[in-house]
């Protein structure tokens, strides 16, 4: 008789985004004259760069006709994205990353969730808190995580690194030793960075412990200040416990496209066993490479044109972050993040809990954001608003924040 | 200090494809005079059908525009899709399978992969052989299925279920009971079907016994004959036991576009716990949805237009399955397959076995097919030849098989 994967029914029955969803739809149904203005989700909300559609009309076109059609692509991604990859996003800024060190997949979120398949199930996770849920719920599925305690919202098995104000929002070195190790920067929720010099303190820990470091750089492209890394390979020794997430989504607007890619450097080993060749393996068997058309859009990313459009994409985002940073600060929040990241991190004012705020903002406000508990304990009296919507709307839901 | 999940270590190092990439290129680069024709892996060679390139041009249009453009697509599938796959893939022949029980996917080779991974570590698995390897390779990292013997190419905790020309390569029901059984119908590698009689006795006992059928429809486009079933949902009870893969690469030659789809319907329990909201979690945690303009396009395959394209792609390959299956046979080869199937399926002449045949034929007709042995011991002295080449190419390898 069939058996479920019981792991499965650990997980709290609520998801964030879709209790937002309700609160929000039960709202709007019941005043439908009010224009709610949504800055939660981390969508984009910018079409997609004029290079880039051209690049995708162009593939398209090579699919209409027998000569220049493409079946199955490489499992691992095309050569041509896997070297321009290499090139600009890595020995252009003097890493050392060769084209097939490079998986080109369907998106960060997808590799991000999968790369635990790789690692054995009993070994232990740290993850920051707050943290974007899928590194644990991931991990979660796998059986990793040990019993879930409702009244702190805590797993029996994961260390939990708290970001508060009291450390500017970047974890301190755990001091039980994890055996994979969840970074994000620029980080979702907070938008807090790290510089180069404490990044390395990471790196040189997991090198010292046989940790590897699992290291979400879906963000980068918002880094705006010199001393903060635009990859853990800028740090020594990184090849050898770090696994790097990449993502098309925030500086490209691929959020509906689905491209993103991870990087396995060749020395990287556990147990002695290289993780290269199992991460192709795991490709090669449950994945079927990203479509033609999409890598395509993917290369266009990084010609000149295209990367003139998107500087310019970025720069309106960043705007809209600077907006609400500078708004919300006039008006009296203790606000963070926002300077190298599109997400602002904001204290619930008045001792509000999350939640709270939430329905405050949505019922005084029509302004839709995320509640910070939603990505850990240390969240629950913090609030996440994010630069991707339009600069109109962005400019009306602070100014209705600031007249409250 | 990390640990990696040994069951990677346990699968045998060398690939079926990769093996025979290998053999051809060095055979390529000491002849480069010879005309090698590719009739092994599974790819399509027909371009993308105009209708569909045309829904094609107009999404990506779409993306263009901020009043059009599509972000974050909804984890499970767009509705206009699973609308539309409900209606034509199922209602229309009779199945109850209403939208919000189809899961779209970026390809049935993902799904039949990760399904796995809702279900419990110790259930047992019972596979066809020959089989697709997938099935087997994605359960072996998970850890189910016991050891690997070399000798014998097998698993010992895998359930066999030997496909030979007594059987018409049509699997009998196992002796031990199986939790999970993996069926393709009509089959890769050896084109076989079944018809709805039989597949209801297997949809009888999964529900006797508590089994999950997960069922395998890629290459359901390619029935011709009357009483071989198009989905499992036409057998009585099938709701209740079974899952099902399909497949936008074969009949619509998605190979490069990644499409795909998979049913689970909402009364599927297993120890009473449904499995549709347990991987609707896995789609919401471990995947991002598939791509907007992708899935426009997977519409278009149901359009009129679309479908009168398509069916003239499947007569294609189809004149070249009964060029391919009356060239052998009049040449003295016993062969299957062929009828409702892209495939086909020759058992070696003289004796030989099937990596003997595959030299054989690349050395003296330079004709490139896939050894039987690479799905299973069952396959130790067949060749699959694939009807996915030009018809020019079909054509000419045949002649030269018929010619030595």
């Amino acid at each position: 008789m069939a058996k479920v994967n019981d792991n499965y029914l650990k997980l709290p029955g609520s998801y964030l985004f879709s209790t937002i969803g309700k609160k929000v739809n039960a709202y709007a149904a019941e005043h439908p004259d009010k224009k709610i203005i949504r800055l939660g989700i981390g969508d984009v909300t910018q079409p997609i760069a004029p290079t880039i559609i051209a690049a995708l009309h162009s593939a398209v076109d090579e699919m209409a006709a027998a000569e220049t059609f493409k079946g199955y692509a490489p499992d691992l991604g095309y050569a041509f994205l896997r070297e321009t990859i290499s090139e600009h996003d890595y020995k252009a800024r003097g890493c050392d990353i060769a084209a097939d060190e490079i998986f080109v997949s369907d998106g960060a979120k997808c590799d991000c969730s999968n790369i635990q398949e790789i690692f054995s199930t009993d070994n232990k996770i740290a993850v920051c808190d707050p943290v974007y849920p899928v590194y644990v719920d991931s991990n979660v599925m796998a059986g990793r995580t040990g019993s879930y305690d409702p009244a702190t919202e805590t797993w029996s098995d994961v260390i939990y690194m708290p970001c508060t104000a009291e450390n500017g929002f970047a974890p301190s070195l755990p001091k039980q030793v994890p055996d994979l190790i969840y970074l994000c920067f620029p980080n979702n929720p907070t938008g807090a960075t790290i510089s180069k010099a404490r990044l390395q303190e990471w790196v040189d820990y997991a090198n010292k412990n046989g940790c590897v470091i699992l290291y979400d750089a879906a963000y980068e492209a918002y880094i705006s200040e010199e001393d903060v890394p635009h990859s853990i390979y800028e740090c020594d020794g990184a090849r050898s416990c770090a696994i790097e997430f990449h993502s098309f989504s925030k500086n490209a607007g691929f959020t509906g496209l689905r491209l993103g890619y991870t990087v396995v450097p060749k020395e990287l080993k556990v147990e002695g066993v290289n993780l290269h060749p199992l991460w192709s393996r795991r490709h090669g068997t449950k994945y079927n490479g990203a479509p033609y058309i999409i890598q395509k859009a993917g290369e266009a990313v990084y010609s000149e044109a295209g990367r003139k459009e998107l500087n310019a994409q970025v720069a309106y985002y960043m705007k809209n972050a600077r907006y609400i940073l500078e708004g919300l600060k006039g008006a009296g929040y203790t606000v963070s993040g926002g300077v190298n990241a599109p997400y602002i991190w904001l204290k619930a004012p008045d001792g509000m809990k999350s939640w709270e705020f939430f329905d405050y903002l949505l019922t005084k406000a029509n302004v839709v954001g995320t509640p910070g508990s939603g990505f850990g304990p240390s969240g629950e009296t913090y609030f996440r608003l994010t630069a991707f919507g339009t600069y109109e709307n962005t400019v009306e839901a602070i100014d209705r924040i600031k007249a409250l």
